[in-house]
């Protein structure tokens, strides 16, 4: 069958977390809600398109280049988050974790999806240490084997360039029930035990 | 914290079936995908919101009024399927089930969300059954007590007009498995059961 909604249909059937059905459900939606949804949508979208640019200095999507926080003097500037992504700086920033600034990385080295060292943004990074005077960097990565293995490698490469390094804690999440956790987690969680 | 991509993800996140996480996760993926996914998706949405509309004979939504349904001379008009929204339609036109026309009701009754007799489109349907010369009305409604409810009414409204009148056959989904269905299915499928 063909209706009118079919091309908007396959579009919303691409993208993450949506498939045939809840794209089909979302285009009866936006065209049933057109004055109070799509219209807006529509020119939302396209201000977006317009306005967001990744940030020059570390790689984070903003309206504005610097972004907002590679602007915001009171960040400090020797201490420097590295992310693999967007989204993981993005959860720092929502927990008010970090007040240093970021470097993201855009991605994890993966030798199953092929991402080496050059499709990182590790130039950006060594830039970032010599011109800020970076005293430490904190590899927020993944806690997977590639994001792991990210991190030794950069270690790697930073290392006799003078700056202290570290990596998140491993452990139970806050309110975790171990009864619900990992093996690698409480395995993780028993080798770092904190004295109390 | 505030990102350019704000405006977006709430507008997003007010979207069926997205919530607060998943609008983030779509907005990130829009802003990284411009060319190939955000400017066709903002090219398309502009064209559905200009050019779909309700067709003013069944109430199926289409590009072209009347639809792509009710413009088709092969279609049975003697025959007409009532469903409560154009999901339902969709649903039935995917498993190629009628060959007749359809009238979307706009909703079934229900006391607990206020919607009555006026706020469906039963005039609609009456004057389709007058000028189709309609000799069977099949409500294809929900199966639940709201969508039953609305057949018998309609059934009742419908009663002296000469028409014959259908529901959907309930019982047993082609591969389903008697353990996973619910004891009204079962008490359905026993009571309508077939001779072999």
């Amino acid at each position: 069958m063909t209706t009118g909604l079919d091309p908007l249909i396959r579009l919303l059937s691409r993208l993450p977390g949506l498939g045939p059905r809840s794209a089909r459900r979302l285009a009866l939606y936006l065209a049933t809600h057109r004055d109070d949804v799509l219209d807006p949508l529509v020119r939302v979208l396209g201000e977006t398109a317009r306005a967001v640019r990744r940030c020059s200095t570390c790689g984070n999507l903003d309206t504005a280049d610097p972004c907002a926080i590679c602007a915001d003097p009171r960040r400090d500037r020797a201490t420097l988050c590295v992310v693999a992504d967007v989204a993981g700086l993005w959860a720092l920033e929502r927990a008010a974790a970090h007040h240093g600034t970021y470097q993201v990385l855009g991605g994890v080295l993966s030798a199953l999806d092929g991402i080496g060292p050059d499709d990182l943004a590790i130039g950006d990074l060594l830039g970032r240490i010599e011109a800020d005077s970076v005293g430490e960097v904190i590899f927020a990565l993944p806690s997977t084997v590639d994001g792991q293995t990210t991190a030794h490698y950069l270690a790697e490469r930073l290392a006799g360039r003078g700056v202290a390094m570290s990596g998140l804690a491993r452990g139970v999440p806050v309110g975790g029930d171990l009864d619900y956790l990992d093996d690698g987690t409480l395995i993780a969680a028993l080798n770092d035990r904190r004295r109390m």
